[in-house]
């Protein structure tokens, strides 16, 4: 018999444990009626997800434009070639809490993924975390 | 003087080449209303990416519902600790094309991320393919 890949759903906490334990995602949101996707680094604090973002950014101008801003944010950490691992997805609203006591420090702990001017803190409020490990099963 | 990322923006053919040479990705969309992200394998065939799903899935659902569905599909490459490496974002449309000739063909040649039954071929056609390379510089 051919193992296969099976996958098993996450508790919500294991997803927001493997979700703390990355620092790099992508976040999903519509900016202009468009659907899109932009890779962050992230941290989580709190129970909230916060990126370091410049004030120009796609993401921070949607974020601006309309507070608590629907958005999906997905980690996930897959082989390439056996393709097992695992995929967190997060679906909340995000908000600029740049000026907020302290968003500035916890800001600074969440490395770019690209050296461009960082000045926006945008945090994100998960409504729901799932999650799926693929392990090999019969 | 500290050396930096630097990000290059990519010329689209060079994009479109990284992503044909990949094979693994994520689909953004909206569902519901609300956006979500799916991570999925995919081919490149004649200028379109292919992906092979599940009939119930929530990504061929939202497509059967409204065919020509805009979508973001976003790719990348990016070692943990340097950072250094690529993504490529496509933003178009995507319809089911399962019943037409040769797509259960091209299907198969998709891998599935996860072992589900697959009966459904989705493509999406690129409207715009933009990319960063992160490169090291001074």
């Amino acid at each position: 018999m051919d193992s296969e890949r099976k996958p098993v759903e996450l508790d919500p906490k294991v997803a927001m444990g493997l979700l703390i334990h990355a620092e790099f995602g992508r976040v999903a949101f519509v900016a202009d009626g468009l659907p899109t996707i932009r890779p962050l680094n992230h941290a989580v604090f709190e129970g909230r997800i916060l990126v370091h973002t410049g004030h120009a950014s796609v993401f921070a101008e949607a974020v601006r434009a309309q507070p608590g801003l629907e958005v999906a944010y997905q980690v996930d950490e897959i082989k390439p070639h056996s393709r097992l691992g695992w995929s967190v997805l997060v679906a909340g609203t995000a908000v600029d809490v740049t000026g907020e006591r302290g968003a500035e420090q916890l800001g600074k702990r969440v490395q770019s993924w690209i050296n461009r001017p960082l000045d926006t803190v945008i945090a994100i409020k998960p409504r729901t975390v799932t999650g799926l490990r693929l392990t090999i099963g019969d």
